[in-house]
């Protein structure tokens, strides 16, 4: 199966093209061109064989140019702003990203490539915050993002819907609630707490961890079972369908960083760091894969301990050789 | 109360602009500058006094200028692309004036009248085609746009939704399902009718009305119930929350082409117009507005039948002077 995943060359991009290599897919990848070469050292090398395009997704001209040279059996969609709070200081940037690129990408594959199956990354954020008693997530939960990030994602992942229902693009849209694993940026706090023990453990760093909200919630997948899920619904998920991907549960974020401590065996101070602290944050998320279990048979297969303990290692590694 | 109306030229602009004269409110509406004086000429004539003032919306510093001045207590944004089928050849111009347009007003708003009320009027063409088994739709149901329209539309209601929750702007927005009046351009399917139907009552056509799909069920209001809503809704209605204004119940648009033919008591053929037939059409449609009885007493008071005799008045009155 020839497959194209668009941001590539991003944490959760090259977990996917990994896995769809060892599936047996033959893998393309995009990548922003203005991207600097090595701008994320911490990011998993790529597979090979696999074949990167600069690609930026706002450029319709462009687009239509990939799909109708590559035509693809399968697009994966992850190109996209993904940090929160980088939508914030620059709505239109964002929406023009993760909305239009969308909106490009659909219009693409209607155009050139009618048979391509598309995947759409959305995203847990459109949820934002729930109302009382809706806990876990269903995908019928009510659409109520409290970000410029989560609305940019439903637009897009309506507009997807729009595509497969009106004009009858195959496609399965995904709402994926928090992954890490090795090669995630350290802006986000879990890899950030990995990074900072594991730099303890080396006696690289003081032993003081920096931190922001710890008194949050959150429903964490390994990204491996992630991007398994990924295929996984691209090949058996109901067309137009959408479905969640995540644990089922929520763990909170001071019981993840006391693992992550305990794993290291190392004695830390934990600080809080006001630039961490987040204004808008719901206590508790968590959603539910029954749908996703039911339709294709995904459940996550990595459990808390595993998936900490790889994050740690892949840290300890990193900053062993750097 | 000041109250300012963005769209305040169109159809429901117009009505909405006179409900509130007539409740005491002192009314400035906005108007696209590009928009040719007389381009609708079957359109109502404005209240007096109220101020207009030329503003494109998808301008950030017109928009801000006039927020700025103007510090309105209540803004309602009806600017829109509001034709379905207009949405789709050029669906970057849609978002632009749509999504975008609806971003910079309340970002506007946030920034130079935090004090001011919104109502943003959304669309029940958010909810797309329905599930089986999902009529009445409340609000709860799944967004599932099927028109470039419906998706500007929900990502522009998802957008308030943002503003309201996680900035502070006090903001209602509304779902109307279909609404039909006096001064409604014949583009709409039941103007359309009732404009036909008054030309061969007047003799000034043949006795024959062209028509699109007709066996198609969907829940009209009077537009007056629903500007009367758009008020209640503002004042009354509970920030960050999201409301129907329908009629609870469909009707089949064969039934009301029928009721007009009999009210206007003429002979007609009723011919097919393949240019009138819309491609994708979801066969039944309606709302519930139990949530706009419960927080602020809202309820429809215009029956079909008289709903369907002003409307003929008005084009017998338009077309004998013309």
């Amino acid at each position: 199966m020839r497959a194209l995943i668009t941001g590539g060359h991003g944490f959760v991009g090259r977990h996917l093209a990994h896995h769809l290599v060892r599936c047996g897919d033959d893998v393309a990848v995009t990548y922003l061109p203005t991207r600097e070469p090595g701008a994320d050292p911490e990011h998993l090398a790529l597979p090979n064989p696999v074949q990167s395009l600069a690609l930026d997704v706002t450029d319709t001209e462009a687009v239509n140019k990939v799909l109708s040279l590559l035509k693809p059996d399968a697009l994966y969609h992850l190109a996209a702003v993904a940090f929160v709070p980088d939508g914030e200081s620059d709505p239109r940037r964002v929406f023009d990203i993760n909305t239009f690129g969308t909106e490009n990408l659909l219009a693409g594959v209607l155009k050139h490539s009618p048979e391509t199956r598309v995947l759409y990354v959305s995203s847990s954020e459109v949820y934002g915050h729930p109302r009382l008693g809706t806990l876990p997530l269903t995908e019928a939960a009510e659409l109520r993002p409290t970000s410029v990030y989560g609305v940019t994602k439903a637009c897009a992942d309506l507009t997807v819907f729009k595509y497969c229902h009106r004009d009858g693009v195959h496609s399965v849209r995904i709402r994926p609630f928090s992954h890490i694993g090795p090669g995630q940026s350290d802006r986000f706090a879990i890899s950030s707490f990995a990074k900072q023990v594991a730099a303890v453990k080396l006696g690289k760093q003081e032993p003081v961890i920096k931190v922001g909200n710890l008194d949050v919630k959150r429903d964490y997948s390994d990204v491996s079972d992630i991007v398994r899920g990924y295929r996984e619904a691209l090949l058996n998920g109901k067309a137009g369908e959408v479905y969640n991907l995540c644990s089922g549960q929520s763990v909170l974020l001071s019981d993840i960083l006391q693992k992550l401590i305990s794993l290291a065996d190392v004695e830390v101070e934990v600080v809080q760091d006001p630039t961490r602290v987040r204004t808008v944050d719901c206590a508790d998320i968590y959603g539910s894969y029954d749908k996703a279990s039911k339709d294709f048979g995904w459940k996550p297969r990595v459990e808390q301990e595993a998936m900490l303990d790889s994050l740690l290692a892949y840290w300890l590694d990193f900053l062993s050789a750097s």
